[in-house]
């Protein structure tokens, strides 16, 4: 099913493209004079979210942060949130920490966006707007087409906001044909022979696309139940590449453009450097070259370019599992609709998820 | 060095509140009636600064994001923050980084607070406020007291922009004799022989204590190599507990009271059930109860906890450091004042960092 659902990125992205792309002026509405937007999510949705705020701070003007969920859920502490847009991701819509929060930020007095793949779920009825990927129904527990969908969904929300809206549309168009194209000439095997040698792993970005790293690292824990640590290369240098030493795994990210390509070919020699084994994903012919093993990207610029680039990771991720023995459709421990804290006695007030 | 240090944090936390705790009334004046802070930082200076960010969400009526320094250092994109004060973190004052980044955010209209141990310093004097930490001269590479004077200077920016900004004192002012207590009472043999014999690593926290667990994920990592994932109890059930299996070592931070101490036991309970170990700091006696090993924290509520919680298991670190054969003092591969790029051709119009 994880195989099947990464192949339909393509069209699911296509269709949610052309359902969404119309809502720009009613999202522009309910933004208003407004500078901050909200981020609200867990797991994949989350990580997609770290997209969305870089997209939204680097092409737009506003402010955008993740909020921290425990604020709204546990602390119960309120606050006006009236100069704020809030956008709430859940694929289900029916994951009751998220609708929980977005039932907060409207009493804090915020409009609110749902991005879901489930039109009829909480979050999108309660939300003042919803966008709602066109997705289908995804079977696997790994997210993969629900979480490209939603990078779909923030673009344009982003783009939405932008001074210009229409300015990145030739290339945000142009993203199905290249997960197209990359899932009929993407080849693997070398990713999959180093991941599989693999002892400790890190996943690195930054900026735009450091949630990829961040969505990457998920994949790999949630499927092939390895712990990896994934964070921007600035962190990394800051102090933790201490630990890197030979038998360390190293995935890269990166985008084939944009002011923070150069700084990842230069952190790809310095990791070889260290001893590590590095597996590069996208960038251009210098950073793969860097690279141990070099697996090409999209080419589509920055902006857009996470759309992209996680599809050949996915692949790795689903051969992997299989290699490991591993059922990448469902994972150890994990079911399709989460919670994030034990099941408290039930409560008839409470939303009773979006279980399907 | 580092294991003196340590030791000098009541003295020097006593010393950094006595010093801070009259600006509060300038803080305020500088915030206005803005609803928007915006932290900068990196490494240690950052976990500080996720405490100071639950801080100021859950004891006053404002949002508090960290910011991506990327923005400003990389994609150099403007916008309007006349409406957020930014508080830039840094030790050495000196990170080049993190000055840009102030730089930049004065330029797009923000007042402007610097937390820093360093008085002489590009980040204090560029600042429209200065909160100078009592530290004294940090000579070991890993950041002890540095960072708990950061924690004291963030509780009197948040109980300073809070409606009563006295309400915490009675507590801030007992954190020094509690860190006191602490040094002269903990035991720690037991931690260090089960971090000894660790596997895959995780530091787990939630809300106001996750800054600790991920400022004890960084001490693991800088001062005895092993990469560690550091994550919120929500996100681990969320997915990447798929990976708690036997071999596993958890450690868990706990405050002893709030809306997440029972979150926590029950977290402990169900990772021993999977198979991990399980190392708790903090909690009640119940929650060390249901860890393999316990070790009491600090007698604080919740919203000052995190100043005394770290010191136990930075005390587990250091003497981790020394059975492994490596020096606390000076790890492998980092010195005091860090970048976060590779070196650039030198620009005489850059400023030359806090180097000492």
């Amino acid at each position: 099913m994880m195989a099947r659902e990464i192949a339909e990125q393509p069209a699911a992205i296509e269709h949610t493209l052309t359902a969404l792309m119309p809502l720009r002026p009613d999202l522009r509405a309910l933004m208003g004079d407004r500078r901050h937007v909200l981020l609200v999510a867990r797991g994949s949705s989350d990580n997609a979210a770290v997209y969305g705020r870089y997209l939204l701070e680097t092409h737009t003007g506003v402010s955008a942060a993740l909020a921290a969920p425990s604020v709204a859920t546990q602390y119960r502490r309120e606050r006006d949130l009236s100069d704020t847009l809030v956008v709430a991701l859940s694929q289900s819509g029916g994951t009751e920490e998220i609708v929980t929060t977005q039932r907060w930020a409207r009493a804090c007095g915020a409009p609110t966006v749902a991005i879901t793949n489930q039109a009829d779920s909480a979050l999108a009825h309660e939300a003042d707007l919803a966008l709602v990927t066109r997705a289908g129904h995804e079977q696997a527990v790994p997210a993969t087409k629900s979480y490209t969908t939603q990078l779909a969904a923030l673009a344009v929300l982003a783009t939405g906001l932008a001074p210009d809206p229409s300015a990145l549309d030739a290339e945000l168009l142009r993203t199905p044909e290249e997960l197209s194209r990359l899932l009929a000439e993407t080849r693997l095997d070398d990713a999959v022979d180093l991941l599989a040698a693999g002892g400790p792993t890190l996943a690195i970005g930054r900026g735009l696309v450091l949630g990829t790293a961040l969505e990457v690292a998920l994949k790999l824990e949630e499927t092939c139940l390895r712990p990896v640590r994934a964070l921007s290369y600035a962190d990394l240098r800051h102090g933790p590449i201490a630990v890197v030493a030979s038998g360390v795994t190293a995935v890269l990210l990166a985008a084939a453009d944009g002011p923070l390509a150069d700084g990842l070919t230069g952190l790809a020699v310095d990791l070889r450097e260290l001893g590590a084994t590095v597996l590069g994903f996208g960038g251009d012919e210098r950073f793969r070259t860097a690279c141990d093993v070099g697996v090409p990207g999209p080419r589509l610029p920055e902006p857009v370019a996470p759309l992209g680039l996680v599809l050949p990771p996915q692949l790795a991720v689903e051969s992997l599992a299989r290699r490991l023995g591993l059922d990448p459709d469902a994972p150890r421990g994990l079911s399709k609709v989460t919670q994030t804290d034990r099941r408290r006695p039930t409560d008839p007030s409470e939303p009773t998820g979006g279980v399907q």
